[in-house]
């Protein structure tokens, strides 16, 4: 199974890049995602982490993990040799392990454009935007809960954003909308707004369903049944527990071959000890026994290594983000998962900020660059995530978006053809003279360097007359232009009225609150 | 002499250590400088690094470099087997690697405070303030031309800054003050306001020996002569060449053991062609010719490869700072440096916004981050920079001497000790419980995390009912109370006293403009 899924991965790749370059009347800067030819950073040592790795085994074995509230998830763990008491699971060492090698390590996310699928392990890292945020900053700065409207202008932005690589999932929370028929709205958001990959709803097991349902219409049944077209986010409730709804999810999608990320969510200090290796330990053993049991549900299905950790402020127990100590964690379970032969899902853009101010800035790429380099393959949060999660900031997005198309330049690493190397720039130049009218400088002139959209490098003098207008306000109006600028990717009008009719069935069939 | 160095500096960061422990009443979580526990970031591979080399080494024997106005230093070079014609200066291949051998790979910097000492080079990093703004950014954001009053405050926050290590040379250009004079005031101001290493004047030879007699004053006529108690700032006047001005400088503190850093100073499509592989072949034989010239002085005279590289729009012309070129150019030139066994300097919190915001945030962390995992020795502009080195901007200052803190503790790495992999804490826990009140973390309460001194972590209602103040407003009170609670190292009386008569003398000696 696992060699199945490494192969069709590595065609899908193939196929993508190749319709990549043939589109062009698409934007050809665009690339479906970051393909790194720079080396990852280890931080620690092999040594260090088969200490880890052996912490993790012990607490797999000896401590367990409870699944809760899933009494056919304990019987599966069960008869597949773990020691279950009660809904307390313990793993017998090695188990989870042997598990997780039939996982491919690399696997084709779909879009229903094929040339922005996406490649999830190895080498590569994907960009997806803020997740999960009930509040929203608007363009304009006010901060209120969010709308389904909101959920569709961050949508529109990531589609129109080149850093950014994938739609995402939730955005925001569009609160306006009835919990219970939201994942509706919020799925055609993501399908008709944008032509970009997308996540499934993991709220309820048959709001997956219906997600994969939904997606069986762009995609068609057969194809769904064959590739992963969608990844889902399977949240544990660190310390060392995965609770039924998102049991629920991971069966489900898992099933169904589409990717589940299992993700122990830890604030060091509350949900996991307060020191950088027994967050480690304890990660590992979460999203071991989370990717395990999807293995158990369905082996070779892709799963993803998932890992959320920053910090609590000892003195207030407030969450902290962009610290040195979460960046030591993002780097070595990075390369525990490397390890594990499984995509890494972590890092961002976090924040606690409340605007996008220097603070904000700095703590998100104290986090963006541990997830560059360390190598992670999806990186949830990438662009719009504000004040510990609370605020998908539409200013923010910008902001980060311009950064995430920063870092797939450096990742490029530099040119060292004989263009890259400039020698007869700098004989035709020589001691004492400017490049700035060489051959090799006209030549090179639109491609030289990187440019960021958002950042003002005029003078003192020019900034000044035009208003010393900060980075938070030229976002804003960039975020503005870019909305008024959009337009819908195209779709086959039948899939669309046929997604439409299911939207409409289903918002029939469902309750208006939850039972 | 090389070997005498080398001995001589491991000893001195010895006695340093020691002396730093032992000093249980200075504030102890200062380190002195930051050693590196974690790997360095290779960014590019040895074969790249030979290209390079082998680049550099045709610039200097084909296309030269040129020493302006020194016949002195052609005379040098010539009797040492260049080629020299005019003042164009050709290196047989290899002259150069060969000459720069002779220097230390690692050195002591003394500070008059020795438990402030510091180690530059090998796995040490040393972080120091902004240099060379005429401009001035004042805490309530006034913008101004600099004077003496701000240059003392910048001193005084760089002392009081545990992030910060070093004094730094002309953190500010004190225009109120003549510039024959300027430098006596400025060399005193760090050494009686602070006791960290600083910089020596560089802007004429003469200044150069008066900042040598000054630190004899402090130091002891004989420990200078044996000990490197400065380090200056000799920038060359890229493409290839270098001023009679910053020879002069450079040739006064080689004859006399003090370190000097040579460094191109380049803006790629200005100074250099427009491509990393480019302005690397051209910043090494640079730095090369520099560092060589500097041995053929004095063998074994401890110099650093500086770097300056950033890019300049192509739309516009103007400078731009923190984009992915850069901070390719800062990776691999650590390396070659590295491959040259000698220290490196680069990096800092380059930016050319105009006010310490969001893009100031970013474009300075994209250049700490490569600073820091690239591995760079000596850290120039690690705070206070802004505007393109226009400004040296207080409140920027305060924010990235926070950074600069954070980056001490990401170099320690994990701790993988028995407390700091906190099984004992997950046993006592267990899955579904949490970690505030447990033993472990009892006990580690106060030294767990790093805590930013800027950021703000309260809830938005908090900080909303606190007047909403952001990053850039809380720098500045934190350095408006930090200048108020300012009080001077102590320092000998009758030191002070002979540094001031001998300031009074040479005021007088010195005409008040140049000729």
């Amino acid at each position: 199974m696992s060699d199945k899924n490494r192969r069709r991965s590595r065609g899908g790749g193939r196929e993508a890049r190749r319709e990549l370059r043939s589109s062009q009347a698409q934007n050809t800067i665009n690339k479906p995602y970051i393909k790194r030819n720079i080396p990852v950073y280890d931080l620690v040592s092999d040594e260090v982490c088969e200490l880890i790795e052996n912490n993790a085994e012990i607490i797999l074995e000896e401590i367990g993990i409870d699944f809760r509230d899933d009494k056919e998830a304990l019987s599966i763990l069960k008869s597949n040799g773990c020691d279950v008491k009660g809904e307390r699971v313990r793993f017998p060492r090695g188990l989870c392990k042997k598990w997780i090698e039939h996982a491919p390590s690399e696997f084709t996310q779909h879009a229903r454009n094929k040339s922005r699928s996406v490649e999830i392990g190895g080498s590569n890292t994907v960009f997806a935007p803020v997740y999960g945020p009930p509040f929203i900053r608007s363009l304009d700065g006010e901060r209120r809960y969010a709308t389904i409207k909101d959920f569709q202008d961050i949508v529109k932005l990531a589609y129109l954003s080149p850093g950014i690589h994938h739609s995402g999932g939730t955005v925001c929370e569009p609160v306006d909308l009835p919990v219970t028929k939201r994942h509706l709205e919020m799925n055609y958001t993501h399908m008709r707004l944008s032509d970009k990959p997308f996540m499934g709803s993991v709220t309820a097991p048959e709001r997956a369903k219906d997600t994969i349902d939904m997606a069986k219409i762009i995609f068609g049944e057969e194809f769904v049944k064959e590739n992963t077209v969608m990844i889902s986010l399977i949240n544990a409730n660190s310390p060392m527990t995965w609770d039924g709804t998102m049991l629920g999810a991971l069966k489900e999608y898992a099933r169904s071959n589409q990717a589940v990320i299992t993700t122990p969510f830890i604030l060091s200090g509350a949900m996991a000890p307060v020191t950088p290796i027994g967050v480690l330990a304890q990660t590992l053993a979460e999203a071991m026994s989370g990717m395990a049991f999807a293995q158990m549900i369905n082996p070779g299905a892709p799963v993803v290594f998932g890992s959320f950790a920053s910090s609590i402020s000892m003195q207030s127990g407030a969450p902290t983000f962009g610290t040195p100590e979460p960046a030591i964690v993002l780097f070595t379970a990075a390369k525990l998962a490397r390890r594990l032969g499984v995509p890494f899902r972590s890092g961002g853009s976090l924040n606690g900020a409340k605007i996008p101010d220097a603070q904000a800035a700095i703590e998100s790429l104290n986090t963006l660059w541990p997830s560059v380099l360390g190598g992670v393959n999806f990186v949830l949060h990438a662009a719009g995530w504000l004040e510990g999660g609370l605020v998908s900031d539409i200013r923010k997005f910008i902001i980060d978006a311009d950064q995430c198309s920063a870092m797939s330049v450096l990742t490029d690493g530099p040119d060292v053809t004989e263009n890259g190397q400039a020698m007869d720039a700098i004989r035709q130049v020589g001691p004492g003279q400017h490049f700035l009218g060489c051959d090799h400088t006209q030549r090179n002139f639109e491609t030289a360097f990187w440019t960021s959209k958002v950042s003002d490098n005029s003078t003192f003098e020019q900034w000044s007359s035009e208003g010393e207008v900060d980075q938070m306000q030229r976002a804003g109006e960039i975020a503005k232009k870019l909305l008024e600028s959009y337009e819908p990717p195209e779709i086959d009008k039948s899939i669309d009225e046929a997604l439409r009719s299911f939207i409409e069935k289903r918002k029939e069939e469902l309750p208006n609150t939850e039972a």
